[in-house]
C-alpha cells in the first residue's frame, strides 16, 4: 500500500467513518475495483490530505453535492463527515439556507430532506 | 425602503463592493426593476443576514457557481465577495482544488481561471 | 404574520392544495424552520402574488423541474397545481412534449411518468 | 421536400424569423448537413406542429433553456419567437421572474441580460 | 407503420431487447401515446439508423445519461444496450472510469452502481 | 517526476498536443500550481493510461463535457484530441448526432459549433 493510499484511507475513515468506509471499499470490487482505489489515493490521498481546513472542505462537499442533485447517499455522507469533523448542527444547516438564493428551493429542499435525516439518526433533532 | 431592504443592501455593498453593487442595482431597471431588489431582500436582505460565518456563505456561494456552470460573471463577484469578508488567497484556491473530485476537472478549470483573474486584477499574484 | 406571510400562504393553499401544503409547513420545522417560510414568503408571497398568469407561472414550473431532474416530488406537486389553477390535461402533456427537443428524451420520459402518476390519481386517464 | 419538412420550416420561419431560420439552415451544411434538417422535421414539423398554444411552447423554450444554462443564444432566438408568436414583453419577463425560486439568481440573471437585450433590439425599452 | 418507424422499431429491439421495448411502447400509451412513437420514428429510425457504429452510439448514451444524472433506468437500459451491440463487460467499465476526471466521483459512482446491477443480472460478475 | 507524472505528461502531449499541453502546465501556475499536476497525473497518468482504446476515451470526452455544457474550450481540445487518436471526421460528427435524442438540440447544437470551428481549423471542411 502506497503512502498516498495509507493517508487516504486514514482520511476517508475519519471523515466517513468505519462503516461507510468499508463499505465503500468493498461495494465495487466485482466490477471495478480500481474505482475505490481512485476515490482513496486521489480524493483522499491527494486532495484532502492538502494543507488546508477540512471543515471549509466538508462546506464545498456538500455545496457541490446539493447543487448538482441525484446525489442524496454521497450527500447524507458528508453530513456525516461534515459533523465527523466538527461543523456544527446549525452551521450545516446555514450552508443549505445559502444554498437557496443560488440553486434555488427545490434542489435545496431536497438537501434539506437528507440534512434532517442524519439529523434525526444522530439523536440530533427530536 | 424596508429594513430588509436596508440590510439588504448594506451587506451587498460590504460583500460585492461599491462599484459591482451600483451597477447591478441599475442594470435591469429597464426590463426588471423588481429583479434586483428581490436580490437584495430576500438573497442579501434575508439569507445573508441570518447569523452565522459570512466565509462560510461565501464558499458555499463559489462552490454552487463553480458547480452549476455558466454563470463566470457570478463567479467572479464572489471570489472578490469571498476576499472582502477575509477569505485568505489560499483558502479560496483550496475550495476549487476540492472541488476537482466532485464536479471532474473541467469545471474545476473554468473556476480556477475566475480565481486566477481575480487574483491578478487585485495583485495577489503575478 | 406579515401581509406577504399571509399572501403567500393563500397562494401555496390555492396552488398546491391544503394537504402539500400542511405537510410543508411542517415537515422542516425540527431541522430549518425558516425554510418553509422562506418558501411562502418570497416564492408564493412576492414572486407568484405579482401580477400575472398563473398558467404560465404552473407551465414555467414545470418547464423548470423537468429540465433540472432529481425533482419528482415537486415536479408531481406542480403537475397538481396546473391542474388547480385551470391547465388542462392536454395543455400539461403539451408542455413535456415541447421539452423533448430542448432537453432529450431521458428527462422527458421522467417527466412525462410524473404527470401519468398525477393523472391517473386524479382520474384523468384509465 | 417532405410535408413534414414543409411544415416545419414554415414554423420555424414564422417563430424564429427569416433571417435567424436562413442562418440556422446554413450554418452547419459543410459539417453536419442533417443537423438543421432533424431541428426542421422533427423539432418543428412535429412538435410545434401539434395541436397547441404557441405561447405556452415559448414560455417551455425560454424556462427550459434558462434552467439549463450556457445556451443564450438559443435563448435569445426564443425571447424573440415569444414576441413572434404574440407574448407580451411583460408576460416574457414574468417567465424569468417565476424562475428565479426554481433556479436561483445566477441563471435567473443570464436570463434577463438576453431578454434585456432582445427588448433594446427591438426598441421595446429605453 | 412508416418506413422510419419500422427502421426505428427494428433497432430498438436490437439495442433494448423485446421486454423493455414491448414496456416502453406500452407505457404512456393513456397519457402520451405519441411519446414512445417519437422516441422510436426519431431517436431510433433516425438517429440510430445512421451509417455508424453501434458500439460508439451506446458509450455516447451512457456517457450522456451518466453526466446529466437522474436517469439511471434509462442508462441501466443502454448498459443493456451497450452489451447487446458486443461492446464487451471491461469496455463499459472504461467507459465509466473515464468518466471520472470529467464528471467527478459521485455521478461516476451512480453509474458504476448501475453497471454493477447489470453484469450481476447478466451473470457476468459473482 | 514520477513514473504517473511521466506517463501522463506523455499521454497529454499525444492527445492535445504540444501547444495546448504547454500551455496547459503553465497556465496555472501562479495560482494554482497542483492544478495541472493532478490533471496529469490523475486523468492522464492514471485514467488515461489504463488498459484501453484511447478512441473511446475520446468519444467519452465529447459526450460528457457537450452534455454538462459551459466547458467549450476543453471540448474544443478533445475534438482535436479524438482527431489526434484517430477517430475519423464523420465518427466524431456522429457522436453528436447520438447526442440530440439525449441532450436535446440546444446542447448539441453547441457541440456541433466547437466541431466545425476544429474541422475548419483542420482544413478538413471548406
Amino acid at each position: 500500500m502506497s503512502e498516498r493510499e495509507k493517508r487516504g484511507e486514514k482520511l476517508l475513515r475519519q471523515i466517513d467513518g468505519d462503516k461507510v468506509a468499508d463499505n465503500l471499499l468493498e461495494a465495487y470490487n466485482g466490477v471495478a475495483p480500481d474505482f475505490a482505489r481512485y476515490l482513496v489515493t486521489f480524493a483522499f490521498g491527494e486532495i484532502y490530505a492538502r494543507e488546508g481546513d477540512l471543515k471549509h472542505r466538508e462546506i464545498v462537499a456538500i455545496s457541490a453535492l446539493a447543487t448538482m442533485g441525484g446525489c442524496d447517499d454521497q450527500l447524507e455522507t458528508h453530513v456525516h463527515g461534515a459533523l465527523n469533523v466538527g461543523l456544527k448542527k446549525e452551521e450545516i444547516v446555514e450552508v443549505v439556507m445559502t444554498l437557496i438564493p443560488y440553486i434555488g428551493f427545490p434542489k435545496a429542499l431536497n438537501a434539506i430532506a437528507v440534512v434532517k435525516r442524519v439529523m434525526e439518526r444522530r439523536g440530533l433533532i427530536y
